[in-house]
């Protein structure tokens, strides 16, 4: 209990309510019900074993990067990360894996040279906006529980980078990266590569394990030495496993009643702990609830 | 030079430009005038030497919680912390460490019940607006090398939580913390805490010791067992070392035309990397240079 008291510090924004007060975001989540869940497809699961055993799983957005998240399904499919390694990783910024330094041919039906898929169009997206101002994009939302920015006059809409989003490594315009050099975000959200980049997802499970690696010394974070490169076991799409060995997620619809109450209360926080309610919230301070499928 | 081809995902955001180019923030920096530096003075660095040897500094801000201030001076100058240690590290939100377990006796002069000190008066800071739209706050900017938050109606004026920004931790109000549980963001700004803890600096050196420490696994991210704790070997004021043994940083002034051609700019990025400028910029993705002095 005296640990418990000292520990008091912060340790009490997630600590249980009384019946009327208003609900922490945690307990909305926990209230909500089956069917405002939807299926993550296990096409659309990257599993990322690193050698140390850990376990990184992405959610690719073939809806907003088609072409690049055809090339890393192909890569998958075809072991291209066997042998990859994580060898760069910039302090409040991105961890970054692929072959680096090797030259590996691509296996059949990667497309060299994809279009750049910066952002799609508008249309076809039913976006929930967020009702918060943004200073990077004329309107934030979410659409299928992805962070979406769109601008409705000129009718397009791009994946924003926040935390534990994943985009396409790639050199000067116009290479676009083929999406054998990854990178997930791992700072405060660099909204600045929106739109300057293919962002094909986002880590879903274990983000702790790219964000708590070793800062990389050289240039931009990257790895002085190779004997300091992260090594990854492999990488498969969980539709390649037996079904009984797939991870399983689902992400809270924004369609939801839940949906809705867990953003009112990130806006409004409004617990034992918190004061004075911001009234608003940064698209990336309201990432999506995704959680496991437990059988 | 194969290998800074393969690099060359990402790795060209900072890469040199042809003199006619747009110059990055970092080129900008270089270019700046010495004069357009201020020093940061010896008694608001608060010197962390970790057990393993690495080092963190906290810029402490008198100007916005002079009351917490004071007791970090104070618990720093009577060796509070000989025997603290980092107990907790959240993934995407806080570093925190303090004397957790223990009851310490604290050092004549700390201030038990500190005011909340969550914000101040406006009166007397001469900001510059950011001049971006924000999800928290009427109004963003920057005084004396700190990110604020302000409210022109009523008033009022706040530092915000950044990446590296520095709390309090507290439990419950009207507890405010009397200073000696203190803690680090590691992940996307945690803004909704602002005006709700009290921001008492940001670190200036040394985050990545902080951000890349093992995740906690109990709730809130605090370690299972006091050996995973990580220890702290002292915790001093730059003003308690020797002259030529004190860390020295100073800031890029927000008066500068450096500055004003940084923020430029953050917000439009538009080297050879960059297609789409932003056109605007997150208070939090534009972290007010800090450099070490250099004798």
């Amino acid at each position: 209990m005296r640990r418990l008291a000292a520990l008091s510090a912060l340790a009490l924004i997630a600590a249980a309510q009384p019946a009327p007060k208003p609900k922490t975001p945690s307990e909305i989540i926990a209230a909500s019900k089956p069917a405002e869940w939807a299926a993550i497809p296990a096409d659309d699961l990257l599993v990322m074993d690193l050698a140390s055993g850990k376990r990184v799983v992405v959610q690719l957005a073939p809806e907003f990067a088609p072409v690049h998240v055809a090339n890393i399904r192909r890569l998958a499919r075809a072991g291209y990360w066997q042998g990859a390694a994580i060898y760069r990783v910039q302090d409040n910024y991105v961890a970054q894996w692929g072959n680096n330094e090797s030259e590996k041919p691509l296996p059949a039906g990667v497309v060299k040279t994809p279009p750049a898929e910066y952002h799609r169009a508008l249309k076809g997206l039913r976006i929930l906006p967020l009702g918060s101002p943004d200073p990077y994009a004329p309107a934030v939302g979410f659409w299928r529980g992805w962070p979406v920015a769109y601008d409705p006059r000129r009718g397009t809409a791009n994946l924003t980078h926040c935390y534990a989003s994943v985009g396409v490594g790639r050199g000067l315009s116009p290479d676009t990266g083929m999406g054998g050099e990854l990178y997930a975000a791992i700072g405060h959200g660099p909204r600045h590569l929106d739109r300057n980049i293919a962002v094909v997802g986002r880590v879903v499970s274990g983000i702790e394990h790219l964000s708590s690696l070793p800062r990389g010394t050289e240039a931009l974070g990257f790895y002085k030495d190779r004997n300091q490169d992260v090594p990854i076991a492999s990488v498969h799409l969980a539709s390649e496993l037996a079904a009984p060995a797939r991870p399983r997620f689902e992400y809270l619809k924004e369609t939801s009643a839940s949906f809705a109450a867990w953003l009112h209360a990130r806006k409004n926080r409004k617990d034992d702990f918190y004061i004075r309610p911001a009234g608003g919230v940064d698209l990336c301070n309201a990432p999506v609830p995704v959680r496991p499928i437990t059988p």
